[in-house]
């Protein structure tokens, strides 16, 4: 349930995503929390008598799923700014002590793009006249680097957190309410599937991809985690 | 559990990631299976009177987060080979038909780096020359996209999911052997802990990070998980 602890973002793609990282936080922590629960209630169903103990133990896993989940993206966050800080004095100190290093890197950006020898010269000269532009530069461009939100950790843990709650107590909230367990598995199906379907829609919708196609691909993911479920649940109990 | 369906990656850093998608993708699938599981089954421990109903929700948990995690991260590669697929096409476009539009996209891009405005204009006359490579430093630079492995959604998925159940099948195993829960759930913690520490450490060591720091973290978010699920369901059965 990390997220974004092993991978970075590139300048230009951080821009857009900077807006949207609580939405992208709550489709973390909903898409999750919408499928687990639900399969695990799922498998249950076929192995017990009462829907009691279904409702501790999807209780017990949206706890645990969301502590693991929130945990994660905070310290994912955590991580994320100590790197970028610890990177930053790094790329200070070389841009004091050894320049020319730093311009040779500098020129090897610019070679990588296709451009000339000739042109890397005149780049890197110009850049490393203004030396808070150049630090800056090569943060970005070198390393992939940008300045963290201080308090994104925090903001990512809650919404990640939440969402994931939200999301599982709804395909728990039928056992609830119906002792029979099987009886309560029909409900929590048919609501769950209907909220994975509009949850993926207008998760495609902010992805930017086809919203129809992206709603039926995350029901199926449910269904096919809840049917699974099921059926081993059934078989070893 | 969607690990990379909204963030991209830098050229930069993606070029450093290639050679350990496998291992991140390890990461990813370990670190909640072994967390997860572990805390659904100590909650369980403190609400049931035998084993083998954790060992029954235990499974179930680990197929349904499993398959859901597998799949979402087999999704994620595909969503991110067909965004790639579809961007590569509407620049081969652009560049053909709106070539000065693109010319400006390229001076802005430099720009960006602060570079002057002479510079910003020969080095767009220079990169729109060839347009192959036009296309690709605007494919890297304008969009942050590489291109994406064609087995990488596959790859991913398989190795999330059975990280997720080597990782899942740890803490259950004393529910396995032991039919008193409670005398399972300390095997369980000390079991799973160790191997928390054990896995934080190399997680750590992967994402280059300090790793004795790392490792308790890991561990602390694992027992927290682990403690609140008790907590919630045994005051709830």
């Amino acid at each position: 349930m990390t997220n974004t602890s092993v991978h970075s973002h590139t300048p230009h793609q951080e821009h857009h995503l900077h807006s949207s990282d609580f939405i992208s936080d709550i489709v973390i922590g909903m898409s999750d929390g919408l499928t687990v629960p639900f399969a695990l209630a799922a498998g249950l169903s076929g192995a017990v008598a009462n829907s009691s103990l279904v409702v501790t133990a999807g209780i017990a896993e949206i706890v645990a799923g969301s502590i693991a989940m929130g945990l994660g993206g905070y310290l994912a966050g955590r991580t994320e700014a100590d790197h970028y800080s610890s990177e930053l004095r790094r790329e200070i100190n070389e841009v004091e002590t050894v320049p020319e290093r730093e311009k040779e890197e500098v020129r090897e950006i610019f070679a990588d793009m296709g451009l000339s020898p000739a042109l890397q010269i005149t780049i890197a000269d110009e850049l490393s006249k203004d030396k808070a532009k150049w630090v800056d530069f090569m943060m970005k461009y070198e390393l992939g680097l940008d300045e963290p939100d201080p308090n994104r950790a925090t903001k990512s843990a809650l919404t990640i957190g939440l969402s994931y709650v939200v999301g599982g107590l709804i395909p728990l909230s039928p056992y609830f309410l119906i002792s029979n367990p099987f009886d309560s598995l029909l409900y929590s199906c048919g609501i769950t599937l209907i909220c994975l379907f509009v949850f993926g829609y207008f998760k495609s919708k902010v992805t930017d991809q086809p919203p129809v196609a992206g709603a039926f691909k995350v029901m199926v993911i449910g269904a096919l985690a809840a049917a699974a479920a099921f059926g081993v649940a059934k078989l070893i109990s």
